[in-house]
């Protein structure tokens, strides 16, 4: 293990972690936010400080290895959560540090699970830290490492993290590998973001409500600024909403190949139609089921069906109804959609669309061979056949997540909260959603959980939201050990 | 498609059947049960007019391809659920046939889950055929068809039935494939149920009452002869239904290989071990959970965990308490296990033991991959390389898994019952269970549910105990079209 250039990495990290932590800052000094300001500012010494440890040595290797690169991306995750945490502590803003943590672990997962119960009384610096770290962690580490990889000497083409870190299976086609396209993935995060911004602000909306609606959004986040959510929005600001929530869970490497305006290969991406497919599908169904509940307002039923489908299956979490009080067909599709989750290659989290269709794929071919033993099928994605490696991948990941949903499960079920409870706390988290039904339902949230449970929720965010792999290496002994020999 | 060679192997199943259905006749006739008489005569009648049926017509061909073994394994489970439900629905016992053909389908399947609200007030024809269903269908239509095929001149080796049939994913290796040992499983199978039997006899029960609670422990089914399942029997039958629960969840080639006296090869099965593992974890874990809550009454505690674990991993789903009422922890593990199942090659049901050992060892490898990406590692099982199918298939099985968890979920819930009746009755009928938890808990029943429902949760049991496969194949236009051809 390359302990020397980790922790020159992190270092580089801390110090943008504390310069994106100047605009909350601000806003807590021009809101007269003594606690906040003081949290800020202890953190942000805190974080220089430590960024500077590791100039006191020199690197002695250049190279990183596949295990150098998830160890790296799992670290930087828990350092600036553990980091990131500190303003809500030592402000008071929250008491308990273990809720500090699962709230900035939700943030920068991009889950937007909450532990707050009343989110308005909340200092506007510590909301708009809050919400910034959902913008952070939505682009994923993935571009974020990618990028500051640049910035020190020589750290390699930053092929490791990306692996590590990219969210879903087929990333490796689409998302392109240079700096340079990190780049254009950043221009187009951050347009859709101001984009967004502007047509809120349109709609009416204060300025700093809209920022942080939009970076909820852009990272498929979902802490919002009010107690209700969105619920207490217009309908255009909702529809608004909507559309940027199911622009952020396309790949973005769709967008990529539009601005390179090779259409035709973008409109050929199966995960993009799926994507589209299942959410219109879920909207009508959905629509169909709580219209009864509200006679006469067909156009409230259509867009809060719509919202709540794209909130849930772009893994935002953002809400406008109580979904759990809507009928059990509706309920349980939201939860289908919590596990399909967005895009690979989008800022959402879940199983992923591409990882679904791979698996489907690979159904339907062991049929084919179960009938016709001697045939060899190939699977094809976009015109282009699967690697082998990919496949495996998929398997995998669905068998290590059956196995986390279980354990975490179980693990939760120690506080005796329903059953409904625990299993949607596990899966909100798990797939980086944020509200789940029953006691952790969209009108609620995660505090009446112990610390313990809140402790196993975070990791389960930072699972989620990492594509497992990386935390499980780094956990391994195996990893460690070796490196020391 | 070789409709002839398949509709005389149906018919030769209706013979069997017929005759098996005379002890039931008996016991209606001698306890003056005259429209369960008259119920049984007419089903026999039926049934023996279509065996005759196929006799119009000459075999073409002998041959039989993989195809036709699925659908002709699919068709015997379908007619003999069909035709098996007239007795309750002739005899008026259960007025609406939907409820007959889910009974019995729960019975061949060897579910146990039912729709009686109360069984007490059942004919005892009635009760001892719904006992006995479990019993022939737990050792599987594997045996049963596999012995039957040699009294048909030519049918072949029986080896497609088989593959279509085998009770998981290792059966190939451990259960024999020939006529001989097909004799000795069936051997082991009816000595196991006469010892039991005995054994509860020793104890003070009932000579009815032994022979169903033994018919319904060998098939690892459920259905009980009182309405609160096995709770009002004294410890020692509680204790001696226990161990046989755990014992009929066992890979039947383990007996197979003690008998031939291969210790060593029997007690290498990593499988057993796995199994009898998570088997004393859970009932300990379970009985520290409720101990509590059952102050001073250790014994009673350590009886009902051990129970209730033996009773869901070998998914048969008798009952001593309601665990509906046990902590969330409890609660959990029991559903946990309801996925896992038993071992495979028994007469259990669920994802089974070895399929998980399996599935975890890829994922051992996929990590050992991640971190080392040019080395190839091959996946033993009781010392043995597991050959790629079983990887595959596997793999595929989890998959479609979980695809109709959910569909079945999504359908089922149209019946506005509750998240946690919705996806526990899913798992109880797909795994073969019997109970799930809250309205579908052990004393309560299915009947709440819609005709609709119960027709999804039928499909869902015959999915289950046949491998999902064959009737996945069965239902594919392709089968029957390129049959046409």
């Amino acid at each position: 293990m390359n302990y020397r250039m980790i922790s020159k990495l992190l270092a580089v990290v801390l110090q943008f972690v504390t310069i994106f932590m100047v605009p909350a800052l601000t806003i807590s000094i021009m809101n007269g936010e003594t606690a906040a300001v003081y949290g800020f500012l202890i953190t942000m010494a805190v974080m220089l400080v430590l960024s500077l440890l590791p100039r006191l040595y020199k690197l002695k290797r250049q190279t990183m290895y596949a295990r150098d690169g998830y160890v790296l991306v799992t670290l930087t995750w828990l350092l600036i959560s553990l980091l990131g945490a500190l303003p809500f502590w030592i402000s008071g803003a929250i008491p308990n540090y273990v809720d500090c943590f699962f709230e900035v672990v939700s943030g920068f997962t991009t889950t937007g699970a909450s532990i707050l119960t009343d989110v308005e009384a909340m200092p506007k610096g510590l909301l708009y830290w809050r919400s910034f770290s959902h913008w952070l962690g939505g682009m994923g580490v993935l571009v974020f490492l990618l990028a500051i990889t640049r910035f020190t000497e020589g750290a390699g083409d930053g092929m490791h993290i990306m692996r590590a870190e990219s969210p879903g299976p087929q990333v490796s086609k689409l998302v392109p590998h240079t700096f340079r396209s990190a780049q254009i993935l950043y221009l187009i995060y951050i347009g859709l973001t101001v984009v967004q911004a502007i047509l809120l602000l349109a709609g009416g909306m204060d300025f700093f409500e809209a920022i942080c609606i939009a970076f909820g959004t852009a990272g498929t986040g979902g802490f919002g600024v009010r107690n209700d959510s969105l619920a207490s929005y217009t309908p255009y600001i909702q529809w608004v909403v909507t559309v940027f929530m199911a622009l952020f869970g396309v790949n973005f490497g769709v967008y990529y190949l539009v601005l390179l305006r090779s259409f035709r290969k973008a409109f050929r991406n199966e995960e993009l139609w799926m994507y589209l497919g299942i959410m219109l599908t879920a909207s009508a169904i959905i629509f169909l089921n709580i219209l009864p509940s509200m006679p006469g307002r067909p156009a409230d039923a259509i867009r809060h069906s719509c919202f709540q489908v794209a909130s849930i299956m772009t893994t935002t979490g953002y809400g406008t109804a109580d979904f759990n009080l809507w009928p059990q067909l509706s309920r349980s599709i939201l939860v289908m959609l919590m596990l399909v989750g967005a895009s690979a290659g989008s800022t959402g989290g879940g199983i992923k669309v591409s990882r679904v269709l791979i698996l489907v794929k690979c159904l339907f071919r062991e049929i084919h061979r179960m009938l016709h033993p001697n045939t060899v099928r190939q699977i094809h994605m976009d015109g282009e056949p699967v690697p082998r490696e990919a496949i495996r991948n998929a398997y995998a990941f669905l068998t290590v997540y059956c196995l986390i949903t279980v354990g975490s499960m179980l693990l939760v079920s120690l506080d005796n909260f329903s059953f409904e409870t625990n299993l949607t706390a596990v899966f909100a988290c798990l797939n980086n959603i944020g509200p789940g039904l029953d006691q952790v339902g969209p009108t609620s949230n995660f505090s009446a959980y112990s610390n313990f449970s809140k402790i196993v929720l975070s990791v389960d965010m930072l699972l989620g939201r990492l594509e497992i792999f990386p935390i499980i290496i780094t956990c391994m002994p195996s990893v460690w050990k070796r490196a020391r020999v």
